[in-house]
């Protein structure tokens, strides 16, 4: 595990920096023991690498700076989970694992498509990303779970190049099945939850899936052949009340239980 | 579509006068495209005629003010599309409807009745402005979708006088089929969603309905002859995270979209 | 109904010593009338003792204070109605109903087990308040719902001492069936409501259950042999919304109504 | 002492009619002792005769019930202190005392000048208060001060019919001894005060006096021959800290000393 | 007058994108006639040429394009006064004068020194800023006021390349005369103010100056031959009291009309 | 240094609780240079000792781990900082060092007297803290500075037993001369500030010093025979712009480099 604190494409609201050091901060709070899955975190060799020091207001370096250390965590044979920061820093690592993986698969969970070319005028972009990755893992091999939110086009582009699945989780399980063995990146935006359970974030979009559906999934994905994943867009400062910070948290313990377990 | 920033005779909490500059402002945010009806804004023609300058303190004043504005929208041949402000706001559209359409109903969504005959002495009040539209539009001719407070007194004589269905929007589609091709004024009170998915407004009252159950209900009823509506109660600056100001800017959006295709 | 502003042991988030305080403030606000219920507040006589002055920074004062105050409200052939302040209030409350009720059982709502031994080296605290209420009513008489939280000895511990119902109110019919005539005591802490819908807490945990459930159970529980309640663990400085302070309070009223009626 | 929680004219930002409420909860946790004056509010006798319960959205009714309640309060023989509310509330006081006072004159705190003869069309509204307040005790009788916001025509305005002192209280001691023995009105607007020091109040305006030069000033002049008082434009909702309420308190509590004592 | 809503270089809290939204929809509160200046800002012809739409994430394109609008209004022999945004955006601002004026001089106002030669590996950031202005108009011509942070090689450098003046304006009207007729761009990084008077911004250094202290001093600058200025580091989140933008504002009033009258 | 986050008698708004882990957060925003002593922390050997944990709910175990923490600083040769917390804390504090220096003096920086004998039943508060302090200390060793709040009675005792000065700094250096050589307990309450500067606080009191004014007194007072120091009272989640922990950040700076650099 280690923390990504960028969001220098962020267009809105900006903020995803803060998140790691929030998830810390409150992780203490949270029991390890998970009553879901009767499983306890410090049953297992998780190891926390600390954030990167990215540079401000220089986008390309601190992509690269993450594709080098998830490159260097997978060299060491562990499974890198990446907490964001924005959604962009979500395309270094898939780089780094499809140098492994030559069939890597990616199960995203957004409320946003991300599938545009390029927003205003930048190609390297948080509404660009799932695009972006695309082009490294090629058609057929995106699973995109609960958009509620893109251009028109982003729609239709998507029903050629990528399962786009529109506000729910309905066809998730069938998903699970043809998935199968392929190695999987998990991406999990955490703005795919309704803004009632998840109001710290850049771009609320209200008519989300509830955090319960959300556990459901992310457990049962992560018994998949998970070769990396990342938690982003949480932004903490625009939730006083802290239930977004804790709703990170608690995905964040569910899901590397479920990984660690299944090796 | 224009403003009406008026929350003249709110009596708890205030600042539904700052809704419609601050959803015309994060209504930039927001795709136009809607991915619920695959239909996009901007093929249809919406004018933004701005907000009215109200006098703060003249009640009587500011609902004529409105009463005008709506009548002249009407008179243009277009449909008037009107962000409160408080739910008062309602009371002269409904009355300069009234005089075109004298088949006019009004469809109410809201967690209160407002069917007080006067509040602390008062008679024009966000809490008595649908009896003040039954008055205009008579018995029969209000239809109340997920009310869960008020006095016993309101709910007794809404039993002989409008259609009152409690908490949520169970006999919804039933009474569409009534209403068939009658002239509808649609009254969209945001507080009848749950606080949870709408804490921005003067009166939150727990158990309402989710965003999603709104949005099916406000399309549908937008297929009806929709003649006027408005959304109202809107108070942003309650909800520091900003997730009310983005649910209202969806409804407008899937509201507007739904009534123009139907044209 | 009296306030017992107490939050000494509260490890993360202080504040539900105001609690009490902002919960009559609001509850002008709140019609007494229950269109659940069709029932009036108004027609039962409801006393209101004020608040506890209770000392900071000595728990055991506090707690000898409300034992005495529970003790004299059920001299006096009332029933106690407590609104917390922390969970730990709950231990002094059960103290003094015991000497009078043998066979008293406790329904419990909560996102927390709150079965440790000790927290921190502490036998008195928010944490492990129900291991001491255990202590005094026994074995097979704590039914617990909702509960998301809690390390795996107290889950353990709980299928030889309680009835630990996990996340949901699944088992709850069937429970209070077998409660019967049994003199009950409902401790109700609001943070088994969904953080969504209940932000305004110390330790909010993400997954818990809507406010229109908890409504549900807390009217169904009180129509019990109901011999004392309580309510506990809003933080309303966590929240500028207000709406946890609202959920509160229509949480309180509709228990009140239901409680008073069986009478 | 009562409270006009009224705030209807406000343009900018509401909220005004939140501060008796506010200013009742927090004056426990201030010292009734002062150690500025050496002396003890609770050596005299102040009575606080509760809030005013004014209808919203009717501005000339609730003109009307302030009226009625300093003409009841001068009748005793007591003087009337009020806590605003927005400061138009000052205009049905000032009315009420001169009746029975013909020499009174107005001491005026403010950071606006208050003298416009309409706004958006209204001639009662905050920003024309003291041009209706001169209406009635004429030219020469409205002492004005830390004054830094208007339109040209007001200050101009002012220079044939107030003493308008701009920015700061440097010609205020001289004005005192000037005022002598008249009856005196005084109106503290806490918005004279800098943001820094009072950020909870409608239209800010930076550049204001400090708490400590306002306190002098308060208290020199409640040695004058206080006929009436009132303390304005807290709105607490734009301030979580508290600082702004504190401010208020405290203002009040030395002005009422000083009151007090040269009885 | 345009906005620079740019803050990609931010390494604390970003926000500074939000200013120029923010004052333009708070400067209609603000009355456009100053009583310090007795001069009012409509007898003046200032024109809004709106808001940059800068890319997110590209630093070097922003500063390009804000160069661009810089070099145009110049040739149309307009003064260019420009509100950020962070600091960065002063750079293209004095790039694009300095080819109009060889004898530009530079005033900064500003808590931070700003003259790292790099921060965190780029050359190109807020902390950087007034290292790379030096780069273009030489020694013995930036004059530093306010300046209370900084590395000690910062404060070093400054002995032999800048006028730093530590902590208060004390030797402002001295450097004023030095001055003389020089071509003058102003910096007005707002977090010069005291953080009391000034808490929305990104790093808040205690210490500062008051409002007051600023307004003259601004006042008294603009009295020379500007010919280029900006406003910058406002964040407006960070403020729900609204009084930096307040500040923002009535700072950028008096330096526009002191501007414009010298002319 | 240490911290030691307890609030436990607090007795109006909790949450000192929290200081310690918000000042190691937003240190490192903070450089070590100080360009008012012109020197940097980091030429000094400052060891973070990391935060006491203790007990919730229970004050003297709390108080008793302090006074050993304390002690065992003491024995190793070093000099205590403690980061609080509430004022409570400074009592074990001063305890543990008296055992070492028999001539022990206190230098108290405060908006409140501190010396009931009791609140609200309990000997051991933050309201009792100085009391206790002199139990230990003795007549005429403790210095009080910027005092303006407390009971008639806390004022009249401190003329027989301290050293108070009311409201400022007036009497400071003078007394400086006074102490020489006296071996030094300085205790900075922070809310001893002006609540525009510190807002962050349990219970603001208007009218405080100015930072630049407690600056030059803590780093004057630091070149005392400084034995130990305290810093307390900052309740950081009541000040959501952060300008309260810039301030404490800065103090303890100062301070810190002050001490170190007198050894």
């Amino acid at each position: 595990m280690f923390g990504a604190p960028f969001d220098g494409t962020v267009s809105f609201r900006p903020g995803a920096r803060f998140a790691p050091e929030e998830i810390r901060k409150d992780s203490w709070g949270l029991e390890t023991y998970s009553p879901y899955q009767d499983d306890d975190l410090e049953s297992y060799r998780l190891s926390d690498a600390g954030d990167l020091e990215l540079p401000f207001g220089n986008t390309e370096k601190a992509l690269d700076m993450i594709e080098s250390r998830v490159r260097s965590i997978v060299k060491d044979g562990k499974i890198p989970f990446m907490v964001g920061g924005e959604h962009l820093v979500s395309y270094p690592a898939v780089k780094a694992l499809r140098e492994r993986h030559q069939e890597l698969c990616v199960v995203h969970f957004d409320a946003h498509a991300d599938l545009r070319d390029d927003y205003l005028g930048e190609s390297l972009s948080h509404a660009t990303v799932m695009r972006r990755v695309w082009e490294i893992v090629g058609d057929g091999s995106i699973y995109q779970y609960g958009i509620r939110s893109g251009l028109r086009e982003e729609f239709e582009w998507a029903q050629k190049h990528t399962f786009l699945r529109k506000f729910s989780l309905e066809r998730f399980s069938r998903d699970l099945a043809e998935i199968g063995e392929r190695p999987v990146y998990m991406s999990v935006d955490l703005d795919v939850l309704d803004p009632s359970a998840f109001p710290g974030t850049g771009t609320p979009e209200p008519g989300g899936i509830s955090f319960a559906e959300l556990l459901d999934a992310v457990v049962s994905a992560c018994g998949l052949n998970v070769v990396g994943a990342d938690v982003v867009e949480l932004s903490p400062h625009y939730d006083h009340s802290g239930i977004s910070t804790a709703a990170a948290c608690k995905t964040i313990r569910e899901m590397s239980i479920s990984i660690l377990r299944k090796k």
